[in-house]
């Protein structure tokens, strides 16, 4: 039972510097996003959409998490945003320690949204708190429409799902029904948006909600 | 540095087990694949196809890894396979006991091509050895072409690749030769297929591929 008692002690740790982190996203007025989804089911395009969609509106920083090269920071990079690479070196998740050592490269007094982009995977990633004030997760129409029924690890606790890749809709069975059946039954108050990183279809809503999350943002840190 | 050691000796006793599963496999004559994958890539459509063209000339049992639900099995058993499900209950891969365990529902003596499909995860899975002779990584079109450079634990020492979804090749940015370059630099005797599970294109290839190492195999046990 070693390995599990060592594992309840990891999971505490990083509790404890999340919070830290939450509490310093809160004063520095930073809305923060934890991107999680399977290996290419377009996070880094998402970024890259929302950097051009709203980059002349708001500042946007990147926390890029990947087990090995830059290519998604670099990604972030060239569309505008402050852009950190994190090399996770084989670890299969961010956790709160790995996001801390990447704000020492931010200063968070210039920044108004803060996305953070997980390692791609469904499964391990759900189990450390980031310190975000949202987990959003990225799903993407190829993948299939019964995972939020195979990992319900992942599905559970998220605040939005956003569904991506509608453009292949016509190519591929998907019954987006039992899709978001499956993700509400898990979050009852969930916020979700289909969208296309390839057309831009559906990211307008997506560009709103940021829109007034920031917003709010600004308004407690002013109060 | 208390979990590096409990990992060390859980993936000690892992590789202990494996060997103990590789030897039993290649008493019985049987040639057994570790199907490896991001969540949606197709191990179960693949398993599928292979248990509809294959079925009537060897016989086929699936050993199914989930997190949740028996959805991957179920599918198997329709397709004509003997299947057994193991829900990993949160654990994020396979290990060589869960895989140990499921052999308690078959009988090796009936199996010719035993296919044991992994947790949907392109990390985790690729650390623990099932006592598989051949680990097949899955990837698909719509994951995108830069996943052997992003995910190279995975990509690495893999015995062969089957690129599934090409029928999404006219929809989707994806270049071939990068991804197969990316894949061949990390293994330079690779056999890699070019598939859809959707319309069957290429299959009849990764068909005789399975046909000569199942009978190689069978060789073996009677030399």
């Amino acid at each position: 039972m070693t390995r599990i008692v060592v594992e309840q002690k990891v999971l505490k740790e990083n509790d404890r510097l999340a919070a830290g982190l939450r509490a310093r996203f809160r004063d520095a007025g930073v809305f923060c996003l934890n991107l999680i989804s399977s290996p290419g089911a377009g996070k880094t395009s998402l970024i890259e959409r929302t950097a051009a969609g709203l980059g002349s509106e708001m500042r946007l920083a990147v926390i890029d998490g990947d087990l090995a090269t830059s290519l998604d920071a670099d990604r972030a990079a060239a569309a505008g945003a402050q852009a950190v690479q994190i090399n996770t070196g084989g670890q299969c998740h961010l956790d709160a320690a790995m996001v801390r050592r990447g704000l020492e490269e931010l200063d968070l007094s210039q920044v108004d949204l803060l996305l953070v982009e997980n390692v791609g995977n469904l499964v391990c990633p759900s189990a450390f708190d980031l310190g975000t004030r949202t987990r959003v997760l990225i799903a993407s129409v190829p993948e299939g429409d019964d995972k939020p029924y195979k990992y319900p690890g992942s599905y559970h606790s998220i605040d939005v799902v956003l569904l991506n890749k509608i453009d292949l809709l016509p190519y591929v069975a998907f019954d987006v029904k039992r899709f978001l059946h499956g993700v509400e039954v898990l979050n009852p108050s969930l916020q979700s948006f289909l969208v296309s990183c390839q057309t831009g279809e559906g990211l307008e809503a997506w560009f709103a909600w940021l829109r007034r999350e920031v917003a709010g943002m600004r308004a407690e840190v002013v109060r």
